[in-house]
């Protein structure tokens, strides 16, 4: 509770005229005039109407500055698409309409002062959330907007116009980081990554970590450094430092990916990067915000403390694991949906409709909960893909991703062009050499004590080495982006934000620029497989090197494969129209509940196994036999199925380990086909794969090296079109 | 200029504390910190964030019980698709959860005391738009969020949820309203409307501008009556019954048209509702604004002043005209871009973000130069797809198509249980049972005079008249809808604003519940062709009764006539790739020019059109003897062509007249496969008209009567799946 003394003075500061209005959002700030008893107030009325549309188009006209730059971006990156210039990203090309835009703003464009925004002072002891102000009997509103410097009060008319396109930092998180982050996992190629879980996690939490640590130490000593000298201009706490450490972690699965899809590069390394990229923003979210949960007792509040360091540790695990529950959740919810509501399958539009709002429910839930939206978002985009994604229409399958591809694209490129914006348009920049020096090598050494040691360490485990060359791009390649931003610009209160934001903003050219226009030259110099198709790929393995291929998979997905088995057995028969029954799967005694819990369809869908193609036993076998031993053949029924996996799996005479890596590559596809055939009469000649375009015979130009659409209904079209 | 005169004292109001806190829009609302210079304020800084995190966790709970709202409505609406009920729509379905919630709210929920939103009371003499509060020498910045009342004082802390719940009324027009009406005008089913201009543009217009008049003397007689009875509690101006009238004067394309196409009623009665109800959106919100724009010389404000109404009319003419070619010009740019960026088609996602933000920009364009974004957005839609939509690849029109339904459903729906919410959670509702009455009374009226007298006007001048039957259920089924709930929630400040929005909420309940649910009933007993496939309607027409057809083509179509001759032989050669070569159509003295602007695509397809088919020539003789004999028959080079438009045109002998209806009917969709025929080779096979289905033997349930593909590539597929 918060007890309000209040010194009974008012001052005119009439000397210093400070000109704020209200940088708005997206257009909505009209005041909100609640209520108006008696007396004629038409004229003042009026002042405030006018006040309020004159801030409402110049808001208007700011957001259109935007849009503008957008449009332009696109128009750009199609001219670089035509002409395949490499060397510069579409995320580049972004910040650098930003920059140019950002400078015309701050050097070309002179506001006059305008009158209206005239504003006075009132002195009292405290900032409440709420001012009611009384003018001549009628009482009015205001709205606590944070605190002002009065220092600078000179020369802030000038930045008028700077002001008004600075968006409120809780934009990024709220509206442009959600959509990207779902995105993500919505279209996680996840027969690669799956393939390498245990490596990319070890990279995502491990290696973040680590990472956060060395450059939150190095940190420290440059921090201290500068202090010696005299070049701090204000407090810099190890908290402070480690916070950068931890916002600076986050690498970003956009500029670097989309170039290593162009060139098709080898798919272990592709599903390294793209996985660490995105389960690390995750981890980096989390770690800062836990480290700004960090409170000592006591009033000095930057000792270290065992027992505040062990409860960030506490809210750490809690908010990631809570975040991740929570998006599982809605996911598996959602699922549950539309398996229920089997018929909502004939109206896409209420499918998309609700499969977007379910998605967007789970931040809004995670957020009412103090968990973590974001990371909520990640989680339910994979469980989306990997359950509800079967549930849907093929129609709805298209809408849905057509739509999040799209809102990723706008939110991306907005981000992008913001950052370059800001440069030139944020207030209180803090440029201090000696920490962007140090910054840049914490950078560095920080990276490289994530990649190099914990590979060292993988390798151990591992048959299928993570070779030095993988390395030295996973060094190299370790953009840092939205997320980054994201996270400094959200905080710039203090000396110490200020100065990390500025940092941080130049960490981000220098990775997106040099390291992204560099990957190109650096892979061929690594000499990294490149126009490498993942089919391709993963057969010559399978033929050439069928042990080793098999003892990789051993190794590295061992968490997995319990996983899947359950996934399999229970839960993908639960909540999607595939799978066996659970009638099948679930032991005897719990066989009334099972029948409960199965759709009809699903017994439909039984009988087509048993009538039709046996594919499903084969796949039953094929996990019977995977604990038993790892090298029996499937071969019992696989020659009787018309379907191609188990034909080439019986003809090819593969071990069930790699039935079910191909179960992994081709079970999507096969559920799609399955679930519309089963509205058809069963007479009807099979259903042609509406959704799917058939196996490229000779790739398009900038087609995704993983655009086999057996192996992953989710290959990205933008990365292949773009 | 402001100057403000501060009286120098502060006055602590603790006798009559008020709760309130930031009701924040989407989520962003976090106080944006600006810079804090030196000393240790951490304290201040926890308590701060705290509870900009304890607001920002009740906007996220809050905005979820929208989304929550929206998922059952949604799962509802397919229940009901189901069972194929429909005497509710789905947006009567949505207000009813909305009702729910808001009962709910109101008499369930009571939300405990929060100490932290204690507000202070400083007594100064005007009310700035932005205040500085020093707090022992730190300064914080306050917004002006509204005026206030206290005589409520002590029953406000109870209400704090509902306030919660309550959004900013700008949302309305600046977020939920642009893509209904964007999409209204992207959908538009141009043929019959075309065919109908001068109806549906003279109700529009005059019926609107009569309805509104109507109902605002009504309503001063019924204002008038209730001062003199004593039942008025505040000012009641004549303005105020004009603003009325104004607002309740724009009927609701949504609910009605949706029961007009499940049922497939009569093709011309849909097109006159359906043209008039979008139309006369874009009327009402400038008429309310030209009216609010009222404002009379001297201190007496509510007399009659000519010139002030002359003013005022200048205003409705120069907003309207500037709106909508505004729209037009932003339409035309785009179509432009689409048009010198050919190669963009190999790339759907840049395109369909291109198409999103270019029609956004409109909207922040019309909006940033003080014109009604909301008008130039409706004429932004009508021209991409009148031009844009032929530049696009198949799978850009589809995603745009998808998108734009895809949002005009969530705002609709979010609109109508917003709508219900709103009756138990808005603070300051004040129901006069006069007044209600009076209300009822004067909208049935004002669409009395809107229908039955323009409808004998419209009827002297036309041949295929408007029956009686059409006439009342015109005037049955003008349901009130989005657009009047959102201009009356705009500004709910005065007593009369008040009573007007609880008024306006109570019409549109009356007449979505009763007159949408009774439709169908009605339609039935004024005996209106049901079940009609507009095709064979058009065709019935033209063979059974020839004259008449054209008669009436030849009257109501006449200002179209003329735009389409120069749209066809200037515009569309211009700003798509469609239509003859600007060589072929501008005089000859212009060659130079044309031969600039046209494209090399175009010249290809010039000569497509002299080797493949001629039937652009026969279009081109059509439009020549237009003028001089409407009889013509144009069997000139028909029979040549294989294409089925001119091979059916020449083998029924139908008269040039005929052919250009055509034209309207089959244009779009000839243009789309013609652009993709010239990407293949010209040995290549002709392309399957991917993005059409084949026209419809057997109407599928659910259909849209004028699905018919080739009359219209908007067809809506949400009223045809629903």
């Amino acid at each position: 509770m918060f007890y309000l003394v209040i010194s009974p003075t008012l001052q005119l500061h009439s000397t210093s005229p400070i000109y704020l209005t209200t940088s708005s959002i997206l257009n909505f700030y009209l005041p909100y005039i609640f209520q108006l008893q008696g007396e004629n107030t038409a004229m003042d009325n009026v002042a405030t109407e006018r006040r309020a549309e004159e801030s409402h188009r110049q808001d208007s006209a700011n957001l259109l500055i935007f849009i503008m730059l957008l449009t332009l971006t696109i128009l750009t990156i199609w001219l670089f698409k035509h002409r395949r210039f490499r060397f510069l990203h579409e995320t580049g090309l972004a910040m650098i309409y930003g920059l140019l835009v950002g400078v015309i703003l701050r050097f070309g464009v002179h506001v006059p002062r305008n009158m209206n925004n005239v504003t006075m002072n009132c002195s009292v002891n405290a900032s409440p959330a709420t001012l009611l102000v009384n003018v001549s009997g009628r009482f009015y509103e205001y709205t606590l907007k944070g605190e002002v410097s009065t220092v600078k009060g000179h020369d802030v008319q000038d930045d008028e116009m700077l002001r008004k396109v600075t968006f409120d930092p809780e934009v990024f998180f709220n509206i442009l980081l959600p959509p990207i982050i779902f995105h993500a996992g919505y279209s996680l190629k996840r027969r690669h990554f799956f393939r390498n879980l245990g490596s990319i996690l070890a990279y995502a939490f491990m290696g973040t970590v680590i990472s956060s640590f060395v450059i939150g130490l190095v940190m420290y000593g440059c921090v201290t450094l500068m202090k010696a000298v005299g070049q701090l201009g204000g407090d810099f706490f190890f908290t402070d430092c480690l916070f950068f450490g931890a916002i600076v972690s986050a690498t970003d699965p956009v500029t670097v990916l989309a170039i290593f899809n162009e060139l098709k590069v080898d798919v272990d390394l592709y599903a390294l990067m793209f996985g660490e990229s995105v389960l690390n923003d995750a981890v980096a979210i989390v770690l800062s915000s836990s480290i700004g949960a960090y409170q000592p007792a006591g009033d000095n509040s930057h000792t270290f403390d065992a027992t505040a360091m062990i409860k960030s540790f506490g809210v750490f695990l809690g908010v990631f694991s809570g975040s991740l529950a929570l998006g599982v959740a809605t996911g598996v919810m959602t699922a549950l949906i539309s398996f229920c509501f089997t018929k909502l399958r004939d109206f896409p539009l209420l499918e998309t409709a609700l499969f977007f709002l379910m998605s967007w429910s789970t931040f809004l839930l995670a957020e009412a909960c103090e968990m973590t939206g974001v990371v909520a978002v990640l989680f339910c985009g994979m469980t989306q893909a990997h359950y509800t994604f079967n549930n849907l229409s093929p129609d709805s399958q298209d809408r849905t991703k057509q739509l999040f591809e799209l809102l990723n694209f706008l939110a991306e490129n907005f981000i992008f062009s913001y950052m370059g914006l800001t440069l030139f348009s944020f207030q209180s920049h803090v440029f201090n050499p000696l920490f962007i020096i140090g910054a840049f090598i914490a950078v560095f050494l920080g990276r490289a004590a994530n990649i190099y040691p914990l590979s060292f360490l993988l390798n151990l485990g591992r048959k299928n080495k993570i070779g030095s060359n993988f390395q030295h791009v996973m060094m190299f390649a370790g953009l840092r982006g939205a997320m980054t931003f994201a996270l400094s610009i959200r905080d710039t209160a203090t000396y110490a934000r200020q100065m990390m934001f500025s940092t941080t903003l130049l960490i981000v050219f220098f990775t997106v620029w040099v390291c992204g226009g560099g990957t190109t030259p650096m892979l061929s110099f690594m000499s990294i497989r490149v126009g490498v198709d993942s089919d391709q790929d993963s057969s010559q393995v399978t033929v050439s090197d069928g042990t080793q291929h098999r003892n990789t998979k051993h190794e590295s997905a061992w968490p997995f494969r319990i996983w899947y088995n359950f996934d399999n057995t229970y839960l993908k028969p639960l909540l999607t129209h595939s799978g066996p029954p659970l009638t099948a799967t679930l032991p005897a005694c719990c066989g009334p509940l099972a029948r409960c819990l199965t759709s009809t369809q699903a017994y439909e869908n039984e009988g087509h196994q048993h009538n039709d193609d046996s594919d499903e036993l084969v796949l039953n076998d094929g996990n019977a036999t995977m604990y038993g031993d790892v090298t029996v053949s499937t071969d019992a029924s696989g020659t009787l199925t018309t379907n191609h996996k188990h034909l080439s799996a019986s003809t090819m005479g593969i071990t069930s380990e790699e039935a079910l890596d191909q179960e992994l590559a081709f079970g999507e596809h096969e559920l799609v086909i399955r679930g519309t055939r089963l509205v058809l009469p069963m007479d009807d000649p099979p259903e042609p794969t509406m959704t799917l375009p058939p196996p490229p015979t000779s790739p398009p130009p900038f087609s995704d090296p993983f655009s086999d659409p057996f192996s992953d209904p989710f290959s990205d079209p933008r990365r292949n079109r773009l």
